[in-house]
């Protein structure tokens, strides 16, 4: 028994606004980056490399608000964030205010395995993704000019960066990216990846970094990855609440994963979804958006790919 | 009814490695902190500002690592973190990689009323102090002997800094400092602050500054500030676990905070304490250290402090 559940945001925009070139495009994207991480399941590996697989080939399509189609902040730069966690052994691993590298999924990673910490922000982290020979890009490999001109519309409404105003505007600067994963040895894991919110003030760490918040992972509950706005779901900490409502409450997973949806980020104002998978494959897929980008593969290998409900 | 508790701490020397005088400049050091935030409750002031009172006055004592006392980073200079949160609104704000704000959970406060984010880090932190008028400070402010030399001691030893090896070194690299508080409106409010974990990588980020991790208030179930190894306390999600644990298993507050510190931090392996308190006054002050610098004041007025058992 395995399987494999991603997302590619929450930002999507109405069905009227989607053009039917972008929809296709990324269709075939989330078709791939499932393809990718169920090559890792079939072949026998883990979880955990299946879903840091599959998040590192979201983060480099342009599509999506990860890794290479980052969202810019306020001040015309990425800034980047990302995480995975282990559901066997309950270890994680965070990135956060990156610049430079090219898949923050693998950093977070690294952070996991080959650091003592559990989160590493900043220069201080990209030196540690050089020393670990990871690929750095320069400026203009995370340039998009759809991304570039959604964060110039934004910025020039003023005001606060609201996940509202850009799902108003056709959803161009959403986007974060997550899976989650169930291998052939019962092992749980979960890794989100993040441009952010566009036209964030720079500095700014939101729910994708952050255990509890924007990923969560253990075997004994469940695997989470969550996409909104994250000031939302870090002070929910809904990740984790989808677990502690299995464990302490006995829900199933679609009950749990529902509920903490609506009571920790729906009902405070938020807007997002999020994906969750347990230990006998199954999984739920809410949203209080229009759509959320998501699909999922399983033991008969059909990849199956959904935008709206 | 009102109440206040703080913390200075679970790096807590072993009793015959605490000199006399150093635990009544302590003792001392926790009544005046208590003093102050107690002042601000009493005179109807909010538990938000009563727990920013009280963790500013221990960011101001060089015998704590938090602000003026904080830890070094492996490269020598500090990197300062705190949080705030209000349990009336569910709001929080915080900050991270710290090297200049005097005192950090002021800006976490600004943070949280000022910007549209929950958490800033590094530079873009500080530039935003500035911009609120916050008062910095040059590195010598922070210099501390003792801080500097437990640093070069556990850096020369080298290998992953790790809480064990804080707490054999007579515990001085330690001393996370937070409060609780309950005001005469029924509100409740955390703030946690920190310098870390002494010969600390640059760059990492502890559960200080992480909702659901290092703090946690919601009106509906408790207030929680936490010390110890960060780590732990983050992918154990252990502040939230406590309110989690009364909202669905109708616990009462000194056991959801008993079982969340067992269970989500020390049976990993982990090392620190937390404090709580509910809406009726009652509070739990567990620690799996040696001691943990703690104290109390509540409508008697008497200021209570202890450090072991």
């Amino acid at each position: 028994m395995h399987k494999l559940v991603i997302h590619g945001g929450a930002g999507v925009p109405d069905r009227g606004a989607m053009t039917t070139e972008r929809e296709a495009l990324t269709r075939v994207a989330l078709a791939a980056a499932l393809a990718a991480g169920d090559a890792v399941l079939r072949g026998g590996g883990s979880s955990l490399d299946a879903v840091e697989t599959a998040v590192a080939a979201l983060e480099d399509c342009p599509l999506f608000n990860a890794g290479r189609g980052s969202a810019f902040t306020d001040e015309g730069f990425v800034e980047m964030e990302a995480s995975i966690m282990d559901g066997r052994s309950r270890r994680s691993g965070a990135a956060s205010l990156l610049h430079r590298v090219r898949n923050p999924v693998r950093l977070a990673r690294r952070v996991m395995d080959c650091s003592p910490h559990a989160m590493l922000a900043g220069e201080a982290a990209e030196r540690f993704a050089e020393g670990q020979k990871l690929p750095l890009e320069r400026p203009d490999y995370f340039h998009t000019a759809e991304r570039w001109d959604a964060m110039v519309r934004l910025r020039e409404r003023g005001g606060a960066p609201r996940f509202e105003d850009q799902l108003a505007d056709s959803g161009r600067g959403m986007g974060t990216v997550g899976a989650v994963a169930l291998d052939r040895h019962g092992d749980l894991a979960a890794a989100t990846s993040t441009g952010g919110l566009a036209a964030k003030w720079a500095g700014r760490v939101g729910d994708t970094p952050v255990v509890g918040a924007g990923v969560y992972a253990d075997n004994e509950t469940c695997a989470v990855s969550c996409t909104g706005q994250g000031e939302y779901f870090l002070r929910g900490t809904v990740a984790y609440d989808v677990a502690a409502r299995m464990a302490y409450l006995d829900l199933a997973i679609e009950v749990a994963a529902a509920a903490a949806l609506q009571e920790r980020m729906a009902d405070a104002g938020g807007l997002g979804g999020l994906i969750a998978l347990d230990r006998r494959g199954n999984c739920a897929l809410p949203f209080n958006t229009p759509g959320m980008y998501r699909g999922w593969v399983g033991e008969d290998g059909e990849r199956r790919v959904f935008i709206y409900e």
